[in-house]
């Protein structure tokens, strides 16, 4: 699954973009936040992403979780946020090692 | 549906125990949050609930999507944060008038 890294800087409407394309290629999406000001970014763009993919069909859901990540030698708890189609099976993937983020 | 206002100075913790008791008896619950603070406090608080909800076989998820409100005559944007069990019917409810708000 492919991890998109929103920050505080980030727009709401290019993630969101960028979650309805994963999403309707692959099915789900992993956004990874560290703070609170990217926390809002990435569950605006999950607001905004749910209109586009309604036209597809696609009934967006959002599952969120703790995640340890190291940066620069400190240990931080970032939040993922899966997204999800509704009707998917429950995705395992986000207690997985993740593959190389994307800077959004 | 019930609506759980989630402020900056909410606990997780506490908030994620109101979540999981709702959802238990009643499918699902809207959380209300203004600000970034409070939006990660209600995040989190959606993560912790989860592993609490986990162990009576609920998957539950949560649904985002902005909600106007009116503060003193202004006019503010809110994010609402449906959580539901994720076998249940799609609930319209964040487009119906919400009851009267609970303060957590």
């Amino acid at each position: 699954m492919d991890v998109l890294k929103v920050s505080a800087k980030s727009s709401p409407n290019a993630v969101a973009g960028a979650i309805a394309g994963v999403v309707r290629e692959q099915g789900s999406v992993c956004i990874q936040v560290i703070g609170a000001g990217a926390l809002n970014q990435a569950v605006k763009a999950v607001a905004i992403a749910r209109s586009f993919l309604r036209e597809d069909g696609i009934d967006a859901i959002c599952i969120p979780s703790f995640y340890d990540v190291e940066i620069a030698g400190e240990s931080r708890t970032a939040l993922r946020l899966s997204v999800e189609d509704r009707k998917n099976e429950p995705a395992l993937s986000l207690e997985a090692p993740a593959e190389e983020p994307i800077d959004v």
